[in-house]
């Protein structure tokens, strides 16, 4: 994890700045990664039952490389803020937001808008955080953990002795899947990701596949009956992999589509690959098999189908498991808002371990990026990452 | 429930026979009611691992009239003995069969064979029974009971203010589910089940609803956002209606497909109906619609699937729950084996309320059937029955 010191300065100049407006990473137009922006944006300021909070991390997923391109279902008008997640400290209120008070300390889900300085949301999304969480760990707990423990204890009924298959072991989700599942006694957990993170992560899971190998055929060589649970957020044939590697009464859970991304714009390609490879699941077969069959996606429990309450108690339940010091979240790196390209371009090469981090108070470091600060329109270079896989000697900066 | 005690005679009979043969109900050949038939066949003596049980009372199930119809997946070979659970008495054991002793009374799943004087079964399917569970309460018990909890607390994990929709929910599955749902606080229970059941089990279930009505939208009426758990044992069109019922993080499990079976013989358009009507599910939707699909067959888990180490565990659960008289098995009526025609067709008409029991130590009722026992040809009037719906009329000894 890095952390460079370079926003107090920042700040300073903010505090002493337009209160009527605030710095927010701007989208504007589906594409790559040519149409992000910082730029200054009106304040917002909270409706009945929202809290406004001061933004000082924001979380990065891959399903925020997929919104840029635009390649997701019904998405929205640009230009738009993206981002689902954040954690900062409470500014001020609207009407019915008892149980929160200015000052507090928290994370919150958003649907979009997440990016910015300041950030207005329902208090159905907000939970406040534990004195000992730092703002990072917050911003990269809630998407993440969450998605992990709903998979796992609410979809899947994970047990003692079981054996859990995650892709993108060294992920943010992956990470957690991989702390929660050793909450359990006796649990298998197989898992895949790229051969230069084995190292980093070898001890969070108990079997690692490198991601390009044949894991079907490495998970049957260890347990030739397969696996009790396939958390796959690949999509496309990897479904029908899934679902042939379960045991009875096993669970697969489809909960992304990462496969659908392959360059830096949507591929019309790749998303119809990926869409029509995702075989078609008769009911009868599982029946014939005792087999599950599961998707999850959380920012459609949250934000379309009002489950903002199950998900309230799940955040509980995880932050008593961080205040027992039984999981903590993998932060990978903190960026600026500036260099949320470059951010973008880690995540899209798989060159995380945990969570990429926008923390609003950094300054772009010089290597990464210019300084200018306002409708900045940072990242030029990115020309160059296309197809550069290797974001160790990208930035060298990260350890 | 009835019991006629007309078994006393028989019994005294039997002792005095020919220790070498028994009686069993043979079916020899897939079609209609007139392929039953009562005759003698060779003792089985149990193997290694196997238990020998001198059979008390034998389950019949709604899968028993979809094997005489050949109407199963791979059905096995013709001359057969039918049935796959029974209850008894410990009569012998083969070599490596610790655990059990002579005189035990168990109740055993079998892989065909049950229903006869004896069956021998490896003790991986043999569970020991309670004192004062009766052998047809301990038939009726380990099917239905070992899949509703499956159903409810495996695969679809039941928790407190869930809602659950049962279809049957008069028969021996559906009211197991009702009671494992009371087991768990506020639990709201769905069913469908014909109108001159409902008085008798209106106490079980929180809304009834005439099995020809509109279900969707009579729950819908009650519960606009759906339901949380959807069993399903008729399969064909009413797979889509069970998922279109889902809410968010909702499962739906397909248990059988009862749907196929509309006359005494099988049909090839009621089967294509049911198998072509099922709609094919894209697991994106899933995704999209946080929603859970699976399928559950207890016999394929027991008996292909290798899995009785934890059906074993699942017994256990249940017999707990048994002696603290959470749950009791609600046996409809007993038959002798010369009347399992009788019992067929009054599963078939949907007649029964609970579990239809051949109790083997009883006579036929001269009602019901002729009194020869040993080779008999028992039901000859079975072409009445055909579209005769009114059960009560045709059995007025039922209460």
């Amino acid at each position: 994890m890095i952390e460079k010191n370079g926003g107090k300065e920042q700040e300073s100049v903010l505090s002493a700045g337009d209160t009527k407006e605030m710095r927010a990473v701007v989208l504007t137009g589906f594409g790559g990664l040519n149409k992000l922006r910082v730029t200054k944006k009106a304040m917002p300021e909270p409706q009945e039952g929202e809290v406004k909070i001061r933004v000082k991390a924001c979380g990065l997923n891959f399903l925020d490389l997929m919104v840029r391109q635009g390649n997701i279902d019904n998405p929205p008008k640009t230009p738009l803020v993206p981002g689902f997640e954040c954690a900062g400290i409470v500014e001020a209120m609207g009407d019915n937001t008892k149980g929160f008070e200015i000052g507090d300390r928290v994370m919150a889900f958003v649907n979009y808008n997440a990016w910015a300085e300041v950030v207005c949301t329902s208090l159905d999304f907000v939970y406040k955080i534990p004195d000992d969480m730092t703002f990072p760990e917050a911003a990269a707990f809630s998407m993440n953990f969450v998605a992990a423990y709903m998979m796992l204890f609410e979809v899947a009924n994970l047990r003692e002795g079981m054996s859990v298959l995650v892709h993108s072991a060294g992920g943010g989700v992956g990470q957690a899947v991989a702390q929660l599942c050793s909450t359990v006694p006796n649990v298998t957990v197989f898992g895949t990701a790229s051969p230069f993170k084995h190292e980093a992560i070898k001890d969070s899971v108990t079997h690692l596949f490198d991601r390009n190998a044949d894991y079907v055929q490495e998970v049957k060589k260890i347990s030739p009956e397969g696996v009790d649970i396939v958390l796959d957020c690949l999509c496309g044939e990897n479904t029908g992999k899934g679902l042939g590697l379960l045991r009875p009464l096993g669970t697969y859970i489809l909960y992304g589509s990462s496969n659908m991304v392959t360059g830096e714009t949507k591929s019309f390609f790749s998303f119809a690959k990926s869409w029509w490879q995702v075989e078609k699941v008769n009911p009868i077969k599982l029946y014939e098999e005792n087999k599950v069959i599961a998707g999850f996606s959380l920012l459609n429990l949250l934000f379309k189908q009002g489950r903002s309450g199950t998900v309230k108690t799940v955040v509980q339940k995880l932050i008593s498991l961080y205040e027992q010091k039984k999981i903590k979240p993998v932060v990978d790196s903190l960026w600026a808002l500036e260099e949320v390209k470059e951010a973008m371009q880690r995540i899209h090469d798989r060159g995380n371990i945990g969570k990429l981090i926008l923390d609003v108070e950094k300054s772009p470091t010089p290597l990464m990026a210019n300084d200018s600060t306002e409708t900045s329109e940072a990242g030029e270079e990115e020309e160059e990452h296309e197809g550069d896989n290797d974001n160790k000697e990208r930035m060298p900066f990260i350890q």
